[in-house]
């Protein structure tokens, strides 16, 4: 092969490994050598398993010799957020209490990825405890974003969305409660998919929030995260709330057209103290997606704010009450901002929290009214493009709530909701840093956001862009 | 008929009623003259609609004669707690907030009762917004227990309890959050249904604790509580809580024998501290159950008191939420005692209430692991008779916190598990107070509870005792 394997989307690189054109050794030697170079800019990666990756990929060598396939991901590389448990493997979830933690399960959705035939790279950093929308860690610092190392990569999936951007992985779970995969996603121009609370089972995942947690895959494509969401979604026995909703076909999804569909453009809110450059990416993209077809049509989505502020809210309490134990007995070995949001959340009475979570019903109710003319919805992931690490680095300082709230204003609401959604590298700033839409879709509907995606990412190539290494 | 028809049992009358032996007519009669007679003594009733429970008999009558049956409670006049919607009725809820409260929807349990082909007689009374165990009302006054009407009914379903015990009406739809249906049932002597969480829909049913609410009936026997069950329980469009669990055939349930099941006595707690005659009543009845040929074996049950406060609590926060509004706009239009533990739940944190919620699963656990060996377990349904109006007239005062607890000490860690229980007239005090067995059940399993229940009242006469009018 004359290209450089690290540089080809899962898709390819599986078929790729199938069809003997590579094999597992080269591409996990390929990427390893790309990780080398970029983790000491980067610090995306909590462990790297060098030797063990090598040798699980001659292993999958010999086995695909031998005619013996896993999987759809037969030696493929991966690394994932490092809050999956993988038995015997210790998993940090970014934070000192966890630093030692070794599974005695492996989380379910990475399970599948296992039998799929996928090889360990290793683990990829994150915000303790998932929770932070940034990209900072004051125990390990800071996870810098690719496209320029002076900024944040978004979080909580941080590792992720640094390392699939770098082609460091070909695609990494990530997890979105409020934001989690769509702030990365979008901070480091890559495809990132939220999905419908309950379509992929949540067992053996580090819990944030029961009522808002989500699996999901970062990765370069629409046609790479539908590969994995077709591994990963369905019911669970091991998660009583992962749902029986029907599965779509969705790499067949990737295929449609944007032809006929309606999209939803909001007339508030998400449109509202945009980033110029966000603003004109918006603008941008809504003209991609009307030229390949596609109806734009005016939408109101109402209460926002107030979503923004439920979802905010339900997540205090689900998070403090899963930590109360460790806030109790080793307070000092929290972040501060962590620290900060966990003991507010202790604060909160029951019966606001039990409001919260009795609107969700109606307020679902609301939007699906209000988008019932429409396949899915566009905003920005954020209001802004990745700040830059100094300026973001607020901990539990006065700035620190006006910033998570601005960050996550456009994610919130969707988790609150239960919404899946899609995000996708759709430009960049002037600066050279990339901006992602999201398309938000009905409940359990990612085929229709799959589609979108993997249409508008035939038609551009911002998700070709590959950053240069910092010298 | 030379017998007077209100004393029959439901399923008795219903037989009677479609056979032509007795007119609805004639039985809505026979029931409003007792009606006008006990009333003035117990209090039970919130409304008596005479002239239209004698029409809608005649209507059954006229329709029975033209060879229509509407369903197995053709012409059987029935009331109920006054929690159930009624479209186009007034609904107080025992409360002064709701006094003028006109449904505009009808309670989906109350609708398969009246497509079944119930008469209306009118509305019973209950505890102010069904939360209270005693049968006082500070508003209404308290309903008075029939055997001795200087005692309570104990509540919150009082009128269902009173009226059924009197033969006032063959059943009463009762509601049961932390042992509202048991209470009464023990204290008035009559079969109580506790049914599990979800097997009868609680849409249209005043919310006091949506993890707690269930919805089943006061009746004379087991077979009518049978027959009841099989109208209500089932899935519901209206109620995504209601369970799709299969449905037994529960009348088919109540031919059964005691030989060879295995009910369970508990090693503590629930006789831990009985009052003597209760303490009798339960040895007594386990006699009954060995000679009719069940298996007595010893379980050992933990944590009863911490599940018993985990109710407690989570009920607190759960009503408090319900009420908030009106406990902002109107907190003086609740009865004292009602407004302190409204009040209470305010203030419970909601990791406290998570806490809660989250140790049901395990507890649920823990409880089945030690019953696998036993079809169902025997405790009393309070460990005291019921005691005068006088001296559970503690309203908030220092008190209200320990009677309470006393009473509920036992039916309130059935609420927390979610499981079924059923109670039946076990004996009487030297006084002449009822004093009423729990069993309590597998989730879902109803059934076996109605042949246990069935098969005790084959052997034993109690259900069958009729209070005598106060002279």
């Amino acid at each position: 092969m004359s290209q450089d394997p690290a540089l080809m989307t899962l898709t390819e690189v599986a078929r790729a490994i199938a069809m003997k054109q590579v094999s597992s050794h080269e591409v996990t030697r390929a990427l390893l050598h790309r990780i080398a170079q970029w983790q000491p800019h980067l610090n995306a990666f909590v462990s790297i398993e060098s030797e063990a990756a090598l040798k699980a990929a001659e292993s999958a060598d010999a086995a695909l010799a031998k005619g013996e396939v896993r999987g759809p991901l037969h030696g493929v590389p991966l690394a994932h957020k490092d809050m999956y448990y993988d038995a015997g493997h210790i998993v940090t979830c970014g934070s000192l209490i966890r630093r030692d933690f070794v599974a005695t399960t492996t989380s379910t959705a990475l399970q599948t990825l296992k039998d799929a035939g996928q090889v360990r790279l290793g683990t990829l950093h994150l915000a303790e405890f998932a929770y932070g929308p940034t990209g900072h860690n004051s125990h390990y610092g800071p996870v810098r974003n690719p496209w320029n190392v002076a900024h944040i990569t978004g979080g909580s999936s941080s590792g992720s969305g640094s390392s699939v951007a770098a082609r460091l992985t070909y695609a990494a779970l990530g997890s979105d409660t409020g934001g989690s995969i769509r702030m990365p996603a979008h901070f480091c121009g890559v495809t990132g998919l939220k999905t419908t609370v309950g379509r992929v089972s949540r067992a053996g995942a580090m819990p944030l929030s029961q009522s808002l947690d989500t699996v999901g895959p970062l990765a370069r494509t629409a046609e790479d995260c539908a590969l994995l969401l077709a591994l990963m979604a369905g019911p669970d026995p091991e998660d009583a709330t992962a749902s029986h909703e029907p599965v779509a076909d969705y790499i067949a999804a990737t295929k449609g057209s944007l032809k006929g569909l309606k999209i939803g453009v909001p007339a508030s809110y998400y449109v509202d103290d945009l980033d110029a450059e966000v603003a004109r990416v918006l603008e941008e993209t809504i003209a991609v997606l009307k030229r390949e077809g596609a109806d734009i049509v005016k939408v109101e989505l109402r209460d926002q704010r107030q979503l923004s502020a439920a979802c905010q809210l339900v997540l205090a309490v689900e998070a403090a009450a899963f930590h109360k134990r460790w806030l109790i007995e080793r307070p000092q070995d929290y972040g501060p901002q962590v620290l900060m949001r966990l003991q507010n959340g202790l604060a909160i009475p029951a019966v606001t929290y039990l409001e919260a979570m009795r609107w969700r019903g109606p307020a679902l109710a609301a939007h699906n009214a209000a988008t019932a003319g429409v396949d899915a919805v566009i905003a920005p992931a954020s209001p802004i493009p990745a700040p830059t690490i100094a300026e973001s680095d607020v901990g539990a300082g006065p700035n620190a709530g006006a910033l998570l709230q601005r960050l996550t204003l456009f994610t919130r609401p969707v988790n609150y909701l239960g919404l899946p959604s899609l995000t996708v590298p759709s430009g960049f700033t002037e600066g050279g840093l990339p901006v992602g839409m999201q398309f938000i879709g009905r409940s359990f509907d990612e085929a229709t956001l799959l589609t979108i995606g993997a249409a508008f990412q035939r038609a551009t190539d911002y998700h070709d862009k590959v950053p240069k290494l910092p010298s």
